[in-house]
């Protein structure tokens, strides 16, 4: 889906150094989630969607942690992979999936970000997969100490301006911002913005609940 | 479950003006989750637990806010009492649920905190469910601004050293930390670190994702 190549690692800090990667759970509902989702996995890890990534699975979520540039675009890429093959094998059913895309806090514990000099990666590249979502997204720019300190609803609102350009921002929400559109495409929103923010403030979150598949759509 | 009295809102401010709320979802691996989720909702109401509360529920999730005090009590109290009776309802099934609490950003866009002084609530009291859960939690402090301007790092540090004091931090995991022990508990020491960090910071959201009746269940 991409013919980028490791020019975004120029600056000299790998994707792991910057800990640029993402954690996530999905849901089908349906009693035979477990083959839905174990199903979904393998079949994207078979059509080579886990270049470059560290995959570990747990209880609640599964870790995801990009090693090689262009980082950004191999964690969409898998993610968007993995929801597509979910709905395909549950033929359709209602999946939500949480994903929080995290830079800057390489550490488990600590935020110990030892490079100086922030990355300014591409706009990730997908193809509409033709699945419409509904998400719910939340920007959360951390580290904005300096000269702009505290003036974390800027970036936001920032964002936001881009996914109305965009055509994805459907509405506000207590909390969060209302995304519609292709799957593919909300889920780019939420990364591009991420990335956006991340090119001037060091550790950047951003939380997704993203939807396909509802018995009750609605575009707002 | 609670005695607490409106004393939380003495320094003139009301849970409202603070936008103290949170919005969740639930998600039953069920082929009968719509029923789930539902009646789980009725039951809760018919409890009496929605007191003090806005709930507006739409495609993606379920916004709550607090409109009385204890504002953090009320919120937690129904999110523990939807969940297990989800968990009734669905005879035990392997039910996961997101959260995001959010304080000090009371607009749906604009952050327009026009109070001064920040609440110091007392820490929740819930009763043990008797639900084994397996969550991992985030805390993320924004309007960090000031002295210690971008230091969000000694704030998580602090929260998951009182997580581990109480029991329910069991390890470190990236972009998250794993609590594990009665569901009401580890609800508990995610709001409550939430609220800690609130008696500091204007703008504080924590997001927790919350597994019971897991088919693997792995206390690490």
């Amino acid at each position: 889906m991409s013919t980028k190549t490791d020019e975004n690692t120029s600056i000299g800090a790998t994707p792991e150094q910057f800990g640029i990667g993402m954690r996530f759970s999905i849901h089908p509902h349906t009693n035979d989630f477990v083959e839905v989702i174990l199903g979904a996995l393998a079949d994207v890890e078979t059509a080579g969607l886990t270049e470059g990534l560290v995959i570990e699975t747990d209880e609640v979520s599964t870790y995801v942690g990009a090693r090689t540039a262009p980082a950004e675009q191999h964690l969409t890429a898998y993610l968007c992979a993995v929801i597509v093959a979910a709905s395909r094998r549950s033929r359709g059913a209602h999946i939500v999936t949480h994903v929080l895309f995290s830079r800057g806090c390489p550490g488990e514990v600590s935020c110990d970000l030892a490079v100086t000099g922030l990355p300014t990666p591409e706009p990730v590249e997908l193809d509409p997969v033709g699945i419409r979502a509904a998400a719910q997204w939340s920007l959360y720019p951390l580290l904005d100490g300096g000269s702009d300190a505290g003036d974390h609803m800027g970036h936001i609102e920032a964002a936001i301006a881009a996914a109305t350009q965009r055509g994805t921002a459907a509405s506000p929400a207590h909390y969060a911002t209302k995304l519609t559109g292709d799957l593919a495409d909300v889920l780019a929103t939420a990364v591009d913005a991420w990335v956006q923010v991340g090119t001037g403030v060091a550790h950047v979150v951003t939380h997704l609940s993203v939807s396909v598949g509802s018995p009750s759509p609605a575009d707002a």
